[in-house]
């Protein structure tokens, strides 16, 4: 394929994605297929020839669709959000164009330079605490990692480096195997299963502290089983608290965790991969109050952010104690600006070492939408078209509504008033509010 | 921005694209910028409020790049090559759009299908053995990673858990911990960075074996150190062996490394992310030979097979052995088919659990190609094209040679017959013959 063709068939494709994304709603959102189903489909090897484009292409439909679960059908309610829009899409395409390995700055300056400022811009969005930030003399900053287990992964390896450290500097006589085996890492007992799987990975224990009613952890029940392993001889090392729990969107109390986690020098990482985004509006940011005892946060611009997948945003305060863990340099990896304070080699931040140009999605998306418009997509609704359902409903005369205003939304009431009220009258009223709400939202100025 | 200007947008993205590839040999390979360049070329804060897809393009030029490192510049000779073809690009256009998360068979059927099967196309260009292939029926099969320090780290911590399993088995009273101490691992004094990276995060330790004159590790120094460690009490569990190091392009010798590691029941993994992509010509595969005594494969088609980053291929004779280190299973990811056979759920054969729709690029890039395209790319020329190489010489008449078949292929030899030959005749010719093959090479037919 020449470029000439690569722009007839790029435009091609252009109209094929937004056909696809326009006409979702219309295809089946979870495929009948049975394991196995494409196999059958295409041949048993590659093939020897070249094919032609038509020939690939035709076969979108006929292999591929029937096997998708389509994750941006408005019918799709199972896992979790993924994010996808237009403005990431035409980053995307331009990364891959350029398509640079960004591991050192000087491998493309500018894929590391606009990952550090995203990071900023975004943390500036969530009021994220100071000490967070990179600027241009700060100790902390962020990063984009592929997935949330990995920033969970990265900080506990971090965690582990640094309490190694600790313990060895105070007694360098001690055993490293022996200081591993009595580590232990905490997380709720309703962490996702990543939390559980880094601990696997790095080698040590983890325990999961029991939640309330509410599943949160709270101060009291970790402060309980801390005591009780140190008095068993064990290391407290790092704790993963959640904000926004996968199975129910629950919230530990970092507030509470966090000064006993300073207080014990135990490393704060907090997961908010799911629920994070939200953090950007004011009325939710409450939420987010504790990061400041945290030593790193994340969560996932590509679940609910509008930025296509992969985008995990991950932020510490030190970045000395995460490149403490990985810092390794090969001659072939050496440039001349590596000692200067101002470069970064994100390479030492991750797992991997090659990384996409990753930022120029966050880049697009935070310009087209602004922070109002991506505070829009978490509210799903402004308070016009509260109020808009509010004039419908009191305009429809069945039932009757007065609305309030609670930091600074406007919020329909219903209040249970009438002495001869029963259930029924309450399930009639909610069916005739879904009802009008339903029209609303289909009205074509929606 | 909604569908109509997508459609738009997106176009004009595809010519931007298009004319990036066809003129960047007009660009400088490497930047000017001095570290921070880019901060003080945007504002602070992300906007408030929306801005057009103008201004953000525009900035491309302006801010983007002036500090681009062009990787798929022609004058881009440094750290290793990433793929790059029109092909590819088109495929993640396609996977940006559908942007599932195929991180289960249920997640996306088509997804994690396409995987394996184009897993095995590869597979069988690469001639690998039988138990690599998952086929319908294989214990075996391949997975892509994001990058091959991450299948190195995978084959690591799959071959700790295997080795903890036997020796718990065995004796049930054994420590953990203790165990771990005393596990060693291997690679070449040459193997890349992130080898050693893996067993800082697995928290084991990490012999280099000296290479010999080519820089290859040999059968027997390997033996010795296995024996010198097993005499001292540790316990060797694996060896990580590379063939087509970075710096030089050596092969560290499986076939005497493969038979040890068997015998000793060390996992032998086998890192090809560099040279792999060559072992799809028959000419290149005996470099391949001794593969058949490894657990694990890897190399990267984003390297060197016109597959765009990331695409690390990954092969295991025993798909259990990887999942086993891993394996986790929540209730929110659990789903009907999985006790299936034929079901592949990829969270447990990686790192992270998120995954994009990655091998839509390599059915993309295999179909367009052909074995026989992709052949001649690693070729990077002809037996037609050394044919009219030395008709063009021989017509010159400047010197004289004639050629010879070898394995198949038209070589041009170069024999120093006369008497009277001087070092300096030998150059003079060799200088002639470089501007004749770039005069060659010039010619709009190449």
């Amino acid at each position: 394929m020449d470029t000439a063709e690569f722009r007839r068939r790029g435009k091609e494709m252009v109209d094929y994605v937004a056909d696809y994304l326009e006409n979702i709603e219309s295809r089946q959102v979870y495929p009948d297929v049975q394991p196995g189903y494409l196999r059958t489909l295409i041949p048993e090897d590659a093939p020897q020839e070249p094919e032609t484009y038509e020939d690939v292409v035709k076969d979108i439909e006929r292999v591929i669709m029937p096997g998708v679960t389509h994750w941006h059908s408005p019918y799709f309610f199972a896992y979790f959000p993924t994010a996808n829009s237009f403005p990431a899409l035409l980053a995307d395409m331009l990364s891959g164009a350029i398509g640079c390995i960004g591991f050192s700055w000087a491998a493309s300056p500018a894929c590391t330079e606009l990952e550090t400022v995203m990071l900023d811009w975004l943390g500036k969005m969530l009021k994220l605490p100071e000490e967070f930030l990179a600027g241009t003399e700060g100790k902390g900053g962020g990063v984009i990692q592929g997935t949330a287990s990995e920033a969970t992964l990265v900080a506990l390896l971090a965690a582990r480096s640094r309490i190694l450290k600790r313990i060895l500097n105070d007694d360098p006589e001690k055993q490293e195997a022996n200081i591993i085996s009595r580590l232990v890492a905490y997380s709720s007992d309703q962490a996702h299963s990543s939390v559980e799987r880094a601990a696997l990975i790095g080698g040590v224990k983890m325990k999961k502290i029991p939640t309330d009613c509410k599943f949160a952890v709270r101060g009291e029940a970790f402060q309980k089983i801390l005591e009780e392993d140190k008095a068993a001889g064990l290391i407290p090392f790092y704790f993963c608290a959640t904000l926004g729990t996968t199975p129910s969107c629950a919230f530990d109390r970092i507030t509470e965790i966090g000064p006993i986690c300073n207080a014990e020098q135990l490393w704060l990482h907090i997961d908010a991969a799911y629920a994070g985004s939200a953090f950007i509006c004011p009325e939710f940011r409450p939420l987010l109050d504790g990061v400041e005892f945290a030593d790193s946060f994340n969560f996932n611009p590509h679940k609910w952010m509008l930025v296509n997948f992969d985008c995990s945003t991950m932020w510490v305060k030190n970045r000395s104690d995460i490149i403490g863990a990985f810092k390794m340099d090969p001659l072939y990896l050496k440039h001349d600006h590596q000692e200067s304070g101002l470069v970064t080699d994100y390479r030492h931040w991750q797992i991997p070492l090659g990384r996409r140009f990753r930022s120029l999605k966050m880049w697009f998306v935070f310009r087209m939408y602004g922070l109002r418009g991506l505070q829009e997509h978490i509210r799903k609704g402004s308070n016009e078209l509260n109020e808009a359902l509010l004039k419908k409903i009191n305009s429809a005369r069945t039932i009757h509504l007065v609305p309030c205003q609670l930091a600074g939304r406007f919020v329909l009431r219903f209040a249970v008033c009438s002495r001869t009220t029963e259930s029924r009258h309450v399930q009639e009223a909610w069916a005739h509010i879904s009802k009008l709400a339903t029209e609303l939202l289909h009205q074509p100025s929606h």
